[in-house]
Protein backbone atom coordinates (compact mmCIF):
# COMPACT_ATOMS: atom_id res chain seq x y z
CA UNK A 1 0.00 0.00 0.00
CA UNK A 2 1.32 3.34 -0.71
CA UNK A 3 0.74 6.14 1.31
CA UNK A 4 -1.08 8.85 -0.70
CA UNK A 5 1.15 12.21 -0.16
CA UNK A 6 -1.42 14.21 -1.90
CA UNK A 7 -3.94 14.20 0.94
CA UNK A 8 -1.52 17.21 3.16
CA UNK A 9 -4.23 20.12 3.35
CA UNK A 10 -7.25 17.95 2.74
CA UNK A 11 -10.19 18.45 5.20
CA UNK A 12 -12.74 16.08 6.10
CA UNK A 13 -15.91 15.81 8.68
CA UNK A 14 -16.93 12.95 10.97
CA UNK A 15 -20.12 11.85 11.92
CA UNK A 16 -21.68 15.00 14.25
CA UNK A 17 -21.14 13.50 18.11
CA UNK A 18 -24.20 14.70 20.76
CA UNK A 19 -23.29 13.85 24.41
CA UNK A 20 -24.60 14.68 27.69
CA UNK A 21 -23.42 14.14 31.58
CA UNK A 22 -23.96 10.41 31.13
CA UNK A 23 -21.08 10.19 28.19
CA UNK A 24 -18.94 12.36 30.51
CA UNK A 25 -19.63 10.46 33.60
CA UNK A 26 -18.35 7.14 31.38
CA UNK A 27 -15.64 8.89 30.04
CA UNK A 28 -14.27 9.87 33.44
CA UNK A 29 -15.12 6.32 34.57
CA UNK A 30 -12.77 4.75 32.03
CA UNK A 31 -10.26 6.87 32.97
CA UNK A 32 -11.10 6.27 36.81
CA UNK A 33 -12.15 9.28 38.23
CA UNK A 34 -14.30 9.02 40.77
CA UNK A 35 -14.57 11.95 42.46
CA UNK A 36 -18.34 13.36 42.83
CA UNK A 37 -17.27 16.14 40.50
CA UNK A 38 -16.90 13.71 37.72
CA UNK A 39 -19.41 11.71 38.47
CA UNK A 40 -22.26 13.79 39.77
CA UNK A 41 -24.19 15.38 36.89
CA UNK A 42 -25.20 17.95 39.95
CA UNK A 43 -22.26 19.44 39.70
CA UNK A 44 -20.39 18.13 36.61
CA UNK A 45 -17.10 19.18 35.48
CA UNK A 46 -15.43 17.87 32.60
CA UNK A 47 -11.64 16.57 32.42
CA UNK A 48 -9.91 18.55 30.01
CA UNK A 49 -8.64 14.92 27.84
CA UNK A 50 -12.26 14.24 27.29
CA UNK A 51 -11.85 16.48 24.27
CA UNK A 52 -10.43 13.28 22.45
CA UNK A 53 -14.13 11.53 22.35
CA UNK A 54 -16.10 13.85 20.20
CA UNK A 55 -12.60 13.64 17.75
CA UNK A 56 -12.25 10.28 17.99
CA UNK A 57 -13.31 9.09 14.48
CA UNK A 58 -10.87 11.74 13.15
CA UNK A 59 -7.76 9.02 14.09
CA UNK A 60 -9.97 6.30 12.16
CA UNK A 61 -11.20 8.46 9.19
CA UNK A 62 -7.43 10.02 8.66
CA UNK A 63 -5.74 6.40 8.32
CA UNK A 64 -8.27 5.49 5.24
CA UNK A 65 -7.53 8.91 3.78
CA UNK A 66 -4.01 8.58 3.72
CA UNK A 67 -4.43 5.04 2.51
CA UNK A 68 -2.20 3.33 4.75
CA UNK A 69 -3.08 -0.41 6.36
CA UNK A 70 -4.70 0.39 9.86
CA UNK A 71 -2.64 -2.25 11.20
CA UNK A 72 0.73 -1.01 10.53
CA UNK A 73 -0.51 2.27 12.23
CA UNK A 74 0.64 3.22 15.74
CA UNK A 75 -1.15 6.20 17.50
CA UNK A 76 2.39 8.33 18.37
CA UNK A 77 1.46 11.28 19.98
CA UNK A 78 -1.83 13.14 21.17
CA UNK A 79 -2.19 17.25 21.74
CA UNK A 80 -5.31 18.81 23.14
CA UNK A 81 -5.55 22.48 23.34
CA UNK A 82 -8.70 23.72 24.91
CA UNK A 83 -10.27 26.79 23.59
CA UNK A 84 -13.89 27.14 25.87
CA UNK A 85 -13.36 27.14 29.38
CA UNK A 86 -14.94 25.03 31.11
CA UNK A 87 -15.59 22.42 28.65
CA UNK A 88 -19.43 22.18 28.72
CA UNK A 89 -21.13 18.74 29.83
CA UNK A 90 -23.70 18.73 27.32
CA UNK A 91 -23.01 19.30 23.62
CA UNK A 92 -24.08 18.44 19.91
CA UNK A 93 -20.74 19.04 18.35
CA UNK A 94 -19.29 18.86 14.97
CA UNK A 95 -15.45 18.13 14.01
CA UNK A 96 -13.43 18.80 10.67
CA UNK A 97 -10.56 16.82 10.42
CA UNK A 98 -7.28 17.60 8.34
CA UNK A 99 -4.07 15.74 7.50
CA UNK A 100 -1.40 18.66 8.21
CA UNK A 101 1.60 17.44 7.11
CA UNK A 102 3.23 13.31 6.40
CA UNK A 103 6.85 13.73 7.60
CA UNK A 104 9.10 10.89 5.92
CA UNK A 105 11.16 9.11 9.05
CA UNK A 106 13.14 6.28 6.95
CA UNK A 107 11.71 3.33 8.66
CA UNK A 108 7.89 4.87 8.46
CA UNK A 109 5.75 8.08 8.40
CA UNK A 110 4.63 10.32 10.58
CA UNK A 111 0.88 11.84 9.53
CA UNK A 112 -0.07 14.75 11.64
CA UNK A 113 -3.47 15.20 11.38
CA UNK A 114 -6.14 17.71 13.20
CA UNK A 115 -8.89 18.06 14.28
CA UNK A 116 -11.33 20.94 15.46
CA UNK A 117 -14.20 20.17 17.28
CA UNK A 118 -17.11 23.08 17.15
CA UNK A 119 -20.50 23.62 18.99
CA UNK A 120 -24.32 23.74 17.56
CA UNK A 121 -22.96 27.62 17.55
CA UNK A 122 -20.02 27.40 15.31
CA UNK A 123 -17.72 27.90 18.38
CA UNK A 124 -14.31 26.14 19.02
CA UNK A 125 -14.32 24.32 21.73
CA UNK A 126 -11.31 22.82 21.57
CA UNK A 127 -8.55 20.76 19.44
CA UNK A 128 -7.07 17.91 18.88
CA UNK A 129 -3.56 17.16 16.66
CA UNK A 130 -3.10 13.30 16.50
CA UNK A 131 0.74 11.85 15.49
CA UNK A 132 0.34 8.67 13.94
CA UNK A 133 3.77 6.69 12.74
CA UNK A 134 2.51 4.32 9.37
CA UNK A 135 5.32 1.81 9.44
CA UNK A 136 6.76 0.53 6.37
CA UNK A 137 5.68 3.91 4.55
CA UNK A 138 9.05 6.19 4.80
CA UNK A 139 11.66 6.33 2.16
CA UNK A 140 9.35 8.68 -0.08
CA UNK A 141 12.70 11.19 0.07
CA UNK A 142 10.26 13.94 2.27
CA UNK A 143 10.87 16.00 5.16
CA UNK A 144 12.16 14.64 8.46
CA UNK A 145 10.38 16.75 10.74
CA UNK A 146 10.79 18.40 14.26
CA UNK A 147 12.76 16.20 16.98
CA UNK A 148 12.53 15.60 20.10
CA UNK A 149 11.10 18.34 22.43
CA UNK A 150 9.77 18.61 26.10
CA UNK A 151 12.82 16.47 27.54
CA UNK A 152 12.47 16.67 31.51
CA UNK A 153 15.44 18.50 33.42
CA UNK A 154 18.40 16.66 34.71
CA UNK A 155 16.53 16.88 38.35
CA UNK A 156 14.48 14.82 40.36
CA UNK A 157 10.63 15.74 39.75
CA UNK A 158 8.76 18.23 41.46
CA UNK A 159 5.70 16.61 41.59
CA UNK A 160 5.03 12.80 41.57
CA UNK A 161 1.72 11.50 40.99
CA UNK A 162 0.27 7.63 41.46
CA UNK A 163 -2.69 6.41 40.40
CA UNK A 164 -3.83 2.73 39.54
CA UNK A 165 -5.73 1.60 37.13
CA UNK A 166 -8.25 -1.28 37.33
CA UNK A 167 -8.10 -4.84 36.47
CA UNK A 168 -11.00 -3.54 34.23
CA UNK A 169 -10.07 -0.14 33.31
CA UNK A 170 -10.08 -1.22 29.65
CA UNK A 171 -13.64 -2.60 29.64
CA UNK A 172 -15.13 0.57 30.94
CA UNK A 173 -12.35 2.53 28.77
CA UNK A 174 -13.75 1.27 25.62
CA UNK A 175 -17.38 2.13 25.73
CA UNK A 176 -16.31 5.70 24.77
CA UNK A 177 -15.71 4.67 21.49
CA UNK A 178 -12.60 2.74 21.10
CA UNK A 179 -13.37 -0.62 20.64
CA UNK A 180 -10.22 -1.87 18.90
CA UNK A 181 -10.10 -5.33 19.87
CA UNK A 182 -6.27 -4.80 20.93
CA UNK A 183 -7.71 -3.84 24.08
CA UNK A 184 -10.22 -6.38 24.82
CA UNK A 185 -9.44 -9.37 22.72
CA UNK A 186 -6.59 -11.88 24.06
CA UNK A 187 -6.51 -13.91 21.06
CA UNK A 188 -5.88 -10.33 18.63
CA UNK A 189 -3.31 -9.04 21.62
CA UNK A 190 -1.27 -12.08 21.22
CA UNK A 191 -1.49 -11.96 17.59
CA UNK A 192 0.28 -8.83 17.36
CA UNK A 193 2.53 -9.11 19.93
CA UNK A 194 1.15 -8.30 23.91
CA UNK A 195 0.89 -11.05 26.49
CA UNK A 196 -3.24 -9.69 26.95
CA UNK A 197 -4.83 -6.93 25.89
CA UNK A 198 -3.25 -3.58 26.71
CA UNK A 199 -4.42 -0.70 27.73
CA UNK A 200 -6.00 1.96 25.44
CA UNK A 201 -3.45 4.83 24.82
CA UNK A 202 -5.78 7.51 25.19
CA UNK A 203 -7.18 6.07 28.60
CA UNK A 204 -3.05 6.81 30.13
CA UNK A 205 -3.36 10.13 28.39
CA UNK A 206 -6.26 10.79 30.90
CA UNK A 207 -4.73 9.33 33.58
CA UNK A 208 -1.47 11.20 33.36
CA UNK A 209 -4.31 14.32 32.64
CA UNK A 210 -5.60 13.21 35.95
CA UNK A 211 -2.23 13.89 37.48
CA UNK A 212 -1.51 17.25 36.27
CA UNK A 213 -5.02 18.43 37.65
CA UNK A 214 -3.87 16.61 41.29
CA UNK A 215 -0.22 17.71 41.21
CA UNK A 216 -0.44 21.46 39.81
CA UNK A 217 -4.19 22.59 39.56
CA UNK A 218 -6.44 21.79 42.74
CA UNK A 219 -7.74 19.21 40.87
CA UNK A 220 -9.47 21.81 38.43
CA UNK A 221 -9.88 20.68 35.21
CA UNK A 222 -10.39 24.43 33.94
CA UNK A 223 -7.01 25.05 34.51
CA UNK A 224 -5.14 22.97 31.38
CA UNK A 225 -5.35 24.92 28.37
CA UNK A 226 -2.55 22.82 26.45
CA UNK A 227 -1.36 19.21 27.21
CA UNK A 228 0.35 16.94 24.82
CA UNK A 229 2.01 13.40 25.35
CA UNK A 230 3.78 10.32 23.67
CA UNK A 231 2.44 7.20 23.84
CA UNK A 232 6.12 4.94 24.33
CA UNK A 233 4.86 1.75 25.89
CA UNK A 234 1.81 0.00 26.60
CA UNK A 235 0.22 -0.13 29.80
CA UNK A 236 -1.58 -3.60 30.71
CA UNK A 237 -4.97 -3.00 32.91
CA UNK A 238 -4.02 -3.57 36.35
CA UNK A 239 -0.63 -1.19 36.67
CA UNK A 240 -0.08 1.79 38.53
CA UNK A 241 0.57 5.18 36.54
CA UNK A 242 3.52 6.92 38.09
CA UNK A 243 3.54 10.75 36.75
CA UNK A 244 6.58 12.77 37.01
CA UNK A 245 6.02 16.36 36.78
CA UNK A 246 8.58 18.94 36.43
CA UNK A 247 7.82 22.86 36.58
CA UNK A 248 9.52 24.55 33.90
CA UNK A 249 7.87 28.39 33.74
CA UNK A 250 4.64 29.25 36.00
CA UNK A 251 2.65 28.32 33.34
CA UNK A 252 4.08 25.37 32.07
CA UNK A 253 5.23 21.57 33.07
CA UNK A 254 6.98 19.03 31.42
CA UNK A 255 5.75 15.12 31.97
CA UNK A 256 6.60 12.00 31.93
CA UNK A 257 4.95 8.50 33.55
CA UNK A 258 5.96 4.79 34.10
CA UNK A 259 4.81 1.96 35.53
CA UNK A 260 5.12 0.96 38.90
CA UNK A 261 7.50 -1.96 37.78
CA UNK A 262 9.76 1.24 35.44
CA UNK A 263 8.95 0.94 32.07
CA UNK A 264 8.35 4.27 30.78
CA UNK A 265 5.05 4.68 29.45
CA UNK A 266 4.74 8.74 28.39
CA UNK A 267 7.79 10.72 27.07
CA UNK A 268 7.91 14.15 25.61
CA UNK A 269 4.70 15.29 27.31
CA UNK A 270 4.10 19.06 28.36
CA UNK A 271 1.15 21.18 29.66
CA UNK A 272 0.31 24.70 29.84
CA UNK A 273 -1.44 25.94 33.07
CA UNK A 274 -3.64 28.60 34.31
CA UNK A 275 -2.35 29.23 37.63
CA UNK B 1 -51.43 12.07 49.95
CA UNK B 2 -53.89 9.11 49.42
CA UNK B 3 -52.99 6.29 46.91
CA UNK B 4 -55.19 5.74 44.42
CA UNK B 5 -56.97 2.07 44.54
CA UNK B 6 -58.80 2.88 41.30
CA UNK B 7 -55.52 2.53 39.47
CA UNK B 8 -55.12 -1.38 39.65
CA UNK B 9 -55.55 -3.03 36.25
CA UNK B 10 -54.75 0.55 34.64
CA UNK B 11 -51.99 -0.28 31.84
CA UNK B 12 -50.10 2.51 30.89
CA UNK B 13 -46.87 2.62 28.41
CA UNK B 14 -43.16 3.92 28.93
CA UNK B 15 -40.60 5.37 25.99
CA UNK B 16 -39.37 3.25 23.79
CA UNK B 17 -35.90 2.01 24.62
CA UNK B 18 -33.49 0.76 22.06
CA UNK B 19 -30.33 -0.70 23.27
CA UNK B 20 -27.34 -2.28 21.62
CA UNK B 21 -24.49 -3.93 22.60
CA UNK B 22 -22.82 -0.69 24.34
CA UNK B 23 -25.97 -0.59 26.66
CA UNK B 24 -25.51 -4.15 27.38
CA UNK B 25 -21.64 -4.27 28.18
CA UNK B 26 -21.91 -0.93 30.16
CA UNK B 27 -24.84 -2.75 32.50
CA UNK B 28 -22.82 -5.84 32.69
CA UNK B 29 -19.79 -4.09 34.39
CA UNK B 30 -22.66 -2.01 36.59
CA UNK B 31 -23.05 -5.60 38.29
CA UNK B 32 -19.53 -6.60 37.92
CA UNK B 33 -19.57 -9.40 34.91
CA UNK B 34 -15.98 -8.75 33.52
CA UNK B 35 -16.40 -11.79 31.56
CA UNK B 36 -14.82 -11.59 27.80
CA UNK B 37 -18.92 -13.30 27.03
CA UNK B 38 -20.28 -10.06 29.03
CA UNK B 39 -18.29 -7.57 27.73
CA UNK B 40 -16.69 -8.01 24.18
CA UNK B 41 -19.19 -7.73 21.11
CA UNK B 42 -17.82 -10.62 19.25
CA UNK B 43 -19.47 -13.51 21.57
CA UNK B 44 -21.75 -11.17 23.93
CA UNK B 45 -24.12 -13.00 25.99
CA UNK B 46 -26.97 -11.20 27.70
CA UNK B 47 -27.39 -11.63 31.71
CA UNK B 48 -30.92 -11.75 32.51
CA UNK B 49 -30.88 -9.53 35.09
CA UNK B 50 -30.38 -6.86 32.13
CA UNK B 51 -34.28 -7.11 31.66
CA UNK B 52 -34.60 -4.91 34.57
CA UNK B 53 -33.17 -1.76 32.19
CA UNK B 54 -35.22 -1.21 29.19
CA UNK B 55 -38.17 -1.70 31.61
CA UNK B 56 -36.79 0.56 34.33
CA UNK B 57 -39.51 3.57 33.76
CA UNK B 58 -42.14 1.34 34.83
CA UNK B 59 -41.26 1.62 38.25
CA UNK B 60 -41.19 5.69 38.11
CA UNK B 61 -44.34 5.83 36.27
CA UNK B 62 -46.00 3.42 38.39
CA UNK B 63 -45.42 5.80 41.49
CA UNK B 64 -46.42 8.90 39.46
CA UNK B 65 -50.07 6.41 38.58
CA UNK B 66 -51.21 5.33 41.80
CA UNK B 67 -50.33 9.13 43.17
CA UNK B 68 -47.78 8.02 45.96
CA UNK B 69 -44.89 10.13 47.44
CA UNK B 70 -41.67 8.73 45.82
CA UNK B 71 -39.97 9.49 48.84
CA UNK B 72 -42.01 7.36 51.05
CA UNK B 73 -41.88 4.44 48.91
CA UNK B 74 -39.31 1.29 48.84
CA UNK B 75 -38.34 -0.67 46.14
CA UNK B 76 -39.33 -4.14 47.95
CA UNK B 77 -38.87 -7.15 45.35
CA UNK B 78 -38.03 -7.81 41.61
CA UNK B 79 -38.50 -10.85 39.45
CA UNK B 80 -38.08 -11.28 35.82
CA UNK B 81 -39.05 -13.86 33.66
CA UNK B 82 -37.48 -14.30 30.35
CA UNK B 83 -39.89 -15.29 27.89
CA UNK B 84 -37.11 -15.02 24.97
CA UNK B 85 -33.95 -17.07 25.16
CA UNK B 86 -30.99 -15.91 24.47
CA UNK B 87 -32.33 -12.37 25.10
CA UNK B 88 -31.03 -10.73 22.00
CA UNK B 89 -27.82 -8.30 22.55
CA UNK B 90 -29.62 -5.96 20.43
CA UNK B 91 -33.28 -4.42 20.20
CA UNK B 92 -36.11 -1.54 19.84
CA UNK B 93 -38.00 -2.55 23.04
CA UNK B 94 -41.72 -1.38 24.10
CA UNK B 95 -42.92 -1.70 27.61
CA UNK B 96 -45.98 -1.93 28.76
CA UNK B 97 -46.81 -1.47 32.46
CA UNK B 98 -49.80 -2.59 34.75
CA UNK B 99 -50.99 -1.76 37.96
CA UNK B 100 -51.65 -5.57 39.22
CA UNK B 101 -52.60 -4.80 42.81
CA UNK B 102 -52.38 -3.05 45.95
CA UNK B 103 -52.21 -4.95 49.20
CA UNK B 104 -52.97 -3.46 52.62
CA UNK B 105 -50.05 -3.95 54.79
CA UNK B 106 -51.21 -1.98 58.11
CA UNK B 107 -48.18 0.46 58.19
CA UNK B 108 -48.19 0.72 54.38
CA UNK B 109 -49.37 -0.09 51.04
CA UNK B 110 -48.02 -3.19 48.65
CA UNK B 111 -48.19 -2.35 45.26
CA UNK B 112 -47.99 -4.81 42.89
CA UNK B 113 -46.47 -3.78 39.27
CA UNK B 114 -45.93 -5.67 36.38
CA UNK B 115 -43.91 -4.74 32.67
CA UNK B 116 -44.19 -6.98 29.98
CA UNK B 117 -41.60 -6.01 27.10
CA UNK B 118 -41.64 -6.97 23.56
CA UNK B 119 -39.44 -6.27 20.40
CA UNK B 120 -40.56 -4.37 17.38
CA UNK B 121 -41.66 -7.56 15.83
CA UNK B 122 -44.22 -7.67 18.92
CA UNK B 123 -42.45 -10.85 20.37
CA UNK B 124 -42.52 -10.96 24.07
CA UNK B 125 -39.19 -10.48 25.51
CA UNK B 126 -39.53 -10.30 29.20
CA UNK B 127 -41.30 -9.35 32.15
CA UNK B 128 -40.44 -7.63 35.15
CA UNK B 129 -42.72 -8.00 37.97
CA UNK B 130 -42.39 -5.09 40.74
CA UNK B 131 -43.39 -5.07 44.44
CA UNK B 132 -43.11 -1.38 45.96
CA UNK B 133 -43.53 -0.68 49.61
CA UNK B 134 -45.36 2.72 50.13
CA UNK B 135 -45.11 3.67 53.96
CA UNK B 136 -48.10 5.19 55.27
CA UNK B 137 -50.54 4.37 53.05
CA UNK B 138 -52.08 1.56 54.39
CA UNK B 139 -55.01 0.87 56.46
CA UNK B 140 -57.87 1.18 53.85
CA UNK B 141 -59.14 -2.26 54.81
CA UNK B 142 -57.84 -3.80 52.25
CA UNK B 143 -56.77 -7.36 51.52
CA UNK B 144 -53.20 -8.31 53.15
CA UNK B 145 -52.18 -10.36 50.25
CA UNK B 146 -49.88 -13.48 50.24
CA UNK B 147 -47.45 -14.14 53.21
CA UNK B 148 -43.60 -14.70 52.97
CA UNK B 149 -42.77 -18.05 50.46
CA UNK B 150 -39.15 -18.76 49.23
CA UNK B 151 -38.00 -19.65 52.65
CA UNK B 152 -34.65 -21.63 52.50
CA UNK B 153 -34.79 -25.06 53.76
CA UNK B 154 -33.36 -25.76 57.62
CA UNK B 155 -30.31 -26.68 56.26
CA UNK B 156 -26.68 -25.16 54.94
CA UNK B 157 -26.87 -24.07 51.28
CA UNK B 158 -25.51 -26.69 48.25
CA UNK B 159 -23.52 -23.44 46.93
CA UNK B 160 -22.33 -20.36 48.49
CA UNK B 161 -20.69 -17.43 45.86
CA UNK B 162 -18.84 -14.39 47.05
CA UNK B 163 -18.43 -12.03 44.60
CA UNK B 164 -17.35 -8.56 45.73
CA UNK B 165 -18.51 -5.14 44.64
CA UNK B 166 -16.18 -2.21 43.64
CA UNK B 167 -15.65 1.22 45.55
CA UNK B 168 -17.04 2.25 42.56
CA UNK B 169 -20.00 0.23 41.28
CA UNK B 170 -22.81 2.39 41.98
CA UNK B 171 -21.19 5.07 40.25
CA UNK B 172 -20.86 1.87 36.81
CA UNK B 173 -24.57 1.09 37.82
CA UNK B 174 -26.05 4.34 37.79
CA UNK B 175 -24.91 4.86 33.96
CA UNK B 176 -27.82 2.29 32.87
CA UNK B 177 -30.55 4.26 34.15
CA UNK B 178 -31.05 4.84 37.59
CA UNK B 179 -29.97 8.11 38.24
CA UNK B 180 -31.57 8.17 41.73
CA UNK B 181 -29.18 10.80 44.25
CA UNK B 182 -29.67 7.68 46.94
CA UNK B 183 -26.83 6.45 44.94
CA UNK B 184 -24.37 8.51 44.28
CA UNK B 185 -24.84 11.89 46.68
CA UNK B 186 -23.20 11.45 49.95
CA UNK B 187 -25.35 14.87 51.68
CA UNK B 188 -28.66 12.89 50.07
CA UNK B 189 -28.01 10.01 51.81
CA UNK B 190 -27.37 11.00 55.05
CA UNK B 191 -31.30 12.44 55.10
CA UNK B 192 -32.66 9.75 54.42
CA UNK B 193 -30.37 7.88 57.12
CA UNK B 194 -27.35 5.87 55.12
CA UNK B 195 -23.81 7.07 56.22
CA UNK B 196 -23.01 7.34 52.26
CA UNK B 197 -24.38 6.29 49.16
CA UNK B 198 -26.13 2.43 49.38
CA UNK B 199 -25.75 0.41 46.47
CA UNK B 200 -28.85 0.02 43.80
CA UNK B 201 -30.98 -2.86 45.01
CA UNK B 202 -30.98 -4.00 41.17
CA UNK B 203 -27.69 -3.77 40.89
CA UNK B 204 -27.45 -6.30 44.12
CA UNK B 205 -29.83 -8.11 42.32
CA UNK B 206 -27.76 -8.56 38.94
CA UNK B 207 -24.40 -9.96 41.58
CA UNK B 208 -27.03 -12.43 43.10
CA UNK B 209 -28.12 -13.55 39.02
CA UNK B 210 -24.47 -13.64 38.59
CA UNK B 211 -24.27 -16.22 41.55
CA UNK B 212 -26.94 -18.36 40.45
CA UNK B 213 -25.13 -18.74 36.85
CA UNK B 214 -21.32 -19.42 38.35
CA UNK B 215 -23.03 -21.85 40.59
CA UNK B 216 -25.86 -23.32 38.65
CA UNK B 217 -25.65 -23.14 34.89
CA UNK B 218 -21.83 -23.18 34.39
CA UNK B 219 -22.43 -19.31 33.77
CA UNK B 220 -24.54 -20.03 30.97
CA UNK B 221 -27.24 -17.01 31.09
CA UNK B 222 -29.73 -18.77 28.82
CA UNK B 223 -30.66 -21.07 31.83
CA UNK B 224 -32.61 -18.50 34.03
CA UNK B 225 -35.84 -18.68 33.16
CA UNK B 226 -37.05 -17.15 35.94
CA UNK B 227 -35.74 -15.27 39.39
CA UNK B 228 -37.45 -13.21 41.67
CA UNK B 229 -35.53 -11.62 45.38
CA UNK B 230 -36.36 -9.19 48.11
CA UNK B 231 -34.17 -6.67 48.83
CA UNK B 232 -34.31 -6.89 52.83
CA UNK B 233 -30.68 -4.39 53.53
CA UNK B 234 -28.96 -1.46 51.82
CA UNK B 235 -25.57 -2.71 50.40
CA UNK B 236 -22.55 -0.47 50.43
CA UNK B 237 -20.50 -0.06 47.50
CA UNK B 238 -17.03 -1.92 47.96
CA UNK B 239 -18.82 -4.94 50.12
CA UNK B 240 -19.23 -8.35 48.78
CA UNK B 241 -22.08 -10.49 48.26
CA UNK B 242 -21.98 -13.58 50.22
CA UNK B 243 -25.20 -15.68 47.84
CA UNK B 244 -26.09 -18.64 49.49
CA UNK B 245 -28.25 -21.32 47.23
CA UNK B 246 -29.99 -24.76 48.16
CA UNK B 247 -31.37 -26.73 45.22
CA UNK B 248 -34.70 -27.92 46.32
CA UNK B 249 -35.55 -29.52 43.04
CA UNK B 250 -34.12 -29.90 39.59
CA UNK B 251 -35.60 -26.91 38.08
CA UNK B 252 -35.33 -24.84 41.04
CA UNK B 253 -33.34 -23.19 43.88
CA UNK B 254 -33.89 -21.39 46.88
CA UNK B 255 -31.65 -18.03 47.54
CA UNK B 256 -30.81 -15.93 50.37
CA UNK B 257 -27.32 -13.19 50.06
CA UNK B 258 -25.20 -11.41 52.56
CA UNK B 259 -22.51 -8.95 52.96
CA UNK B 260 -19.32 -10.11 54.44
CA UNK B 261 -20.11 -8.66 57.58
CA UNK B 262 -23.24 -11.20 57.92
CA UNK B 263 -26.17 -8.51 56.60
CA UNK B 264 -28.54 -10.20 55.46
CA UNK B 265 -29.54 -8.56 51.62
CA UNK B 266 -31.38 -10.74 49.43
CA UNK B 267 -34.15 -12.71 50.86
CA UNK B 268 -37.50 -14.34 49.91
CA UNK B 269 -35.38 -15.39 46.72
CA UNK B 270 -35.73 -17.82 44.22
CA UNK B 271 -34.50 -19.20 40.36
CA UNK B 272 -35.61 -21.63 37.81
CA UNK B 273 -33.52 -22.86 35.86
CA UNK B 274 -33.28 -25.17 32.73
CA UNK B 275 -30.94 -27.81 33.52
Amino acid sequence: MAINLDKVGVEFTIPPFDYGPQTVELYHLGIGATELQFTYEKELKVIPSFAVVPAFMVLVESVGLVGINPMMVVHGEQRIKILQRPIPWTGKTITTGKVVQIYDKGKGALIVVEGVTHDEGGNQLFRNIYRLFARGEGGFGGERGPGPKNEPPNRRPDHMVELSTWPHQHLIYRLSGDINPLHVDPEFAKLVGYNRPILHGLCTFGFVCRAIMQACCDNDPTRILDYEARFSREVYPGEAIITEIWEETDQRVVIQAKTGDGRVVITNAAATLSR
